[in-house]
């Protein structure tokens, strides 16, 4: 068929220039990886995982993930999570994490509904565990009232935009090996972590202790897609069984499969992310010095959080999609991504202080 | 970036001129949805569904489904599945379905376990429910030990490659609704159904009593997605949270739904189903002369089911991948995709000829 | 305080010279439990399953039910059967199943939603599974796509009144154990089966090969009260946990305990079914030679199935409790308990002949 | 038989005069109870619910829990909550509740696992909720990111041995149902909440606005069996169904009817409560001039909570049963029942005062 029969099918909805600060989500496909899974198509390929692009993912997921690692391509971030909390608890287990986790602020009780998953929830400082927070909760593993902790999830970087070193990794993987558990990281934003400290995935994983984690590909530009990267096979079996049950096995594997190949094989990962993390940094500067502005957490991702005028951040949400904290009043959470450009930032910033400048009439 | 350095970043893995009659998911996807993804990508959209794709696509829907339809895009086929039936039973409920039925065969208990929802399945001669199976089920409504029958699900075309005609859908319906259930459709294949019979996606569904759908996207050329198609808005609520909590919250869902819209505004779904079912028919008419080749279904949709010598079967896999069913010894599928060519159809008839003309050593 | 006092606070609300054909469960209490329970009482003891009964009920399990045989006292048996399948099942896991089984028919879905478990149902003639049955749906165990079949379970005796032999069951575990899955037996009516069969629990279950059982309390004479026998424990743990978390951990568990403890140490468990069996015979000799109504199923335990006018059941119920059959149009269920009488039997003979005498007016 | 014969099928395992300060569920049943079992027992009754004695029960679960109120008999507290939680909470549905709740510390994650629901917990004070710390949750209805909040629940008397006033229910309730949620009291102690307070059962429930209630049996001197107490009909529905699917449907319900018939007919539930908290008030005021035993709640139940050293605490335990709170290094629970008599805690007052004046060798 011609291009041109094919442009009218669909149309264009929407304005393509148009750039917010809501979510990473709000931005669609880097081009590379659509490249890559227009090169993917054509002809037949196994369904369900068994397709060359999955099989010949696995080498790179060992180079970046470790040696014995192996990848799970799944659809959602909460089904990644959910397939990877599922892996390493029994049914009688309990999860361990904080109360700003994804996994317990979220996903509307997936995993207490899909996987029967108890979470045992804390407050933090800043959205990070440590391992005296974890030992307020870690015990009990014989007390038949209590659900068995069996696991710790963390979330690399954190809902509050703030990040775990290696080494703060480390020491929350040996408390937890030394009590039995298994360490998760929700990775959905695990590229901007490691680019914001210069370290390599696997240096933030499989060298710190990371027993299973959960990759994720839409926030890092990807289409659709992630990758539950179980880091440790010793602690999770039938992971394909998970996989299905949880509604999460991709059918077309092969095109979620290309799309981890495009963002791993040759640094796309991280280019975005520096990226995102950059304009992240240049958001910061430019309204660290509006009066009005309180930046509330470290910006050490590619998320900033503030605290301005009620009134100020609604009159700006006229022009700009962003997000209200609902958790804490006053408090907007501004979200940069690949696609962000200094001239988005600076026209934001601009915005701000205008709006911040005009005060509540 | 140029385009040059985004081509290598991840390669090409196999030979796109392999095709199979394996199933229609080992199809890539169609040029014209592949371009429909191109064209909605740059920018930003709102993400999880009030983009304007999704927005747009709802006219579409009503088009199709009747005008009270309401469509939302999840991941999967098992996913809008689950999502469907969970929408339309209480905790407590049941759901009447063929014991060949995705939902009860081939969900790894999805349902069961994602859904907490009790499968009352039933052996049929060819795959199709009648309201007289159904009647063998249809009672206790008041009865605390029986998990209570408040829907039936009919997979259309069926997973032996029958299909219903709008008037059987109708006495289904009729008999459904009587007693204060709904129908559920799992219609994966419903555009290879309508095609069969030449009849429009609405005469086949809300015109014939359907409550609720799974809409297929991937089987029809998609590169993924489902839609759970809620036709009659009464007997559902709360269908983001329910589609959240099955983890099946699509983030760039403008994605999915531009590519219903590829499939839905202009025939292509038709085309593509038209095309799949013809080269079926080719396929089934170029065996049904082999001595050794049964077919053991009317072929009405994609796939064609032939008992053939195991041996020779095995020999045949060598060079094709298809599907024993296992429930059946001796029977195989062949399934056809949109991108089936007579020329494949031919050369696959020719070796089954020859590998059953070779009898068993 | 005094008895008298004590008498005044509730008051009888029944005839207690009132008895029926509808079920074991509407029979009350043997004296001989009852006074087992008063004996348990005064005093301390430990909660939740570490009491000096449950502790001494082990070495009775082991005697009855082999020697690495476990009890762990549980409610109901619904529960029972859902702590069991769960203890032997993963989260994938199947477990097949006559769709007679009370599992499948009798316990609202219990199963699916409470443990997740899908159950793989299929019909029979008699109520009973048999290597060859089984064997249509024990396969696919590396399919994803398919609940993993992990268990078999059978009820013994039948829903249908029917009981199996220990060469039967023998050859099912045998047929099982090949497989690598387990057997449960539901064995509501356990005592009932062996006593019709003369042979020992443990003929019936450990030396057959059976791996897990639900073994009843409430239908041989107890107020309350099932156990869950684990025959096998390589094949079950932290079976507390599970039993807590499916809200089965009996508190005062003592009180279970010494009712297992009243109807295992000295045969009361077979002096009662003995009898209700034995009852049950009466009851098909009386009916055998009334003209208009007919045996369905050979009465092998205390349950008579027959069918009769349904005009002159409606007006036998009016005097008497039993149920209808409701998945077989026209057939009843008439139970014996243990402390059914034969006064009773005949009386209830005559009733029978006297309505289908009358004939449908 | 002879009731010499029915002695020597189960054997005395205990001896009845120990008492200890571990649990209410440590202590038998109230020979109150026991008689009224006795004196229901005998002839037949309807199971499952449609006796008389269950029957008679709903009047005077009207007189003291508002004359809309209707009761759900069932075997554990743990059902009762789940089966309370699930009947008021969709799907997707959250339930707000203190960390040290029953629910969420002390289930096994059974809310979560056999419901499916999410619970919201947030530490407290003294294990008492407000509507001010209910407000930190309450949000987020329309967010399908957020499992809907749409209950709160609180135990009433608390995990920590406190109460809430008739007017904090009422304010909770107030704040709860200007939201659209509803309040579910877990009362397995709320006898000794009413005792305490000298208010009725209806005055701290029904008239304070809650909606539904677990209302305790067996820590009240029962046998087992709590009831699910639906206040608001509006709210719920189906219980009948939730109760089976839960594993918690009673087959010879009238034994629980009737126990709660005897605790609730003449006054025994107050009785008993009365005499365990008088006995918490003698433990208080016996320990609270000891020095190095600090109280550190107000003892307003049977429950006195103190910190004392660790060593002298498992001396004293060498003698006498109760638990160390494992969240709160150094402090240990000791209640009292129904059945602990003045000397019981002179003598253990006596061993506190020796054990911790011997200090730490």
């Amino acid at each position: 068929m011609k291009a041109s029969e094919t442009r009218t099918a669909a149309r264009q909805r929407h304005n393509p220039l148009d750039r917010f600060f809501a979510s990473d989500n709000y931005a669609g496909v880097h081009p590379e990886v659509l490249a890559a899974i227009e090169m993917a198509n054509g002809g037949h390929q196994i369904a369900y995982g068994r397709d060359d692009y999955t099989r010949c993912l696995q080498d790179l997921i060992r180079q970046h993930f470790g040696e014995r690692a192996e990848a799970y391509p799944v659809y959602s971030g909460t089904g990644a999570n959910v397939v990877s909390l599922q892996a390493v608890t029994d049914r009688w287990g309990a999860v361990i994490c904080a109360d700003t986790a994804h996994i317990n602020a979220d996903e509307c009780g997936a995993p207490e509904r899909v996987g029967g998953i108890k979470l045992v929830s804390m407050p933090t400082p800043d959205g990070k565990l440590t391992p005296e927070l974890i030992d307020r909760e870690a015990w009990g593993w014989h007390d038949m009232h209590r659900a068995t902790p069996q696991a710790v999830s963390i979330t690399q970087a954190t809902e509050l935009g703030t990040i775990y070193t290696a080494d703060e990794i480390r020491a929350i993987a040996d408390y937890v090996h030394a009590r039995g558990m298994v360490l998760h990281v929700d990775g959905a934003q695990l590229a901007n972590a490691a680019a914001s400290l210069g370290v390599s995935l696997r240096e933030l994983t499989a060298d710190a202790g990371v027993d299973v984690l959960s990759f994720g590909g839409s926030k890092s530009g990807g289409l659709f897609g992630e990758a539950v990267v179980v880091i440790n096979p010793d602690i999770a079996r039938s992971m394909r069984h998970i996989v299905k049950q949880t509604t999460q096995l991709v059918s077309k594997m092969r095109f979620v499969s290309v799309q981890m190949e495009a963002l791993l094989a040759d640094g796309l990962w991280l280019r975005n992310a520096r990226h995102a993390n950059s304009m992240a940094q240049r958001l910061a500067r430019g309204v660290e010095s509006i009066e009005g502005v309180d930046i509330v957490y470290p910006v050490q991702a590619n998320g900033v959080f503030a605290r301005l005028p009620r009134e100020a951040a609604e009159r700006l949400q006229e022009r700009y999609h962003f997000y209200f904290r609902d958790e804490q009043p006053g408090v907007v959470r501004w979200m940069c991504s690949f696609d962000t450009t200094p001239e988005d930032v600076d026209g934001f910033v601009s915005a701000i202080e205008h709006e911040v400048g005009k005060g509540s009439a």
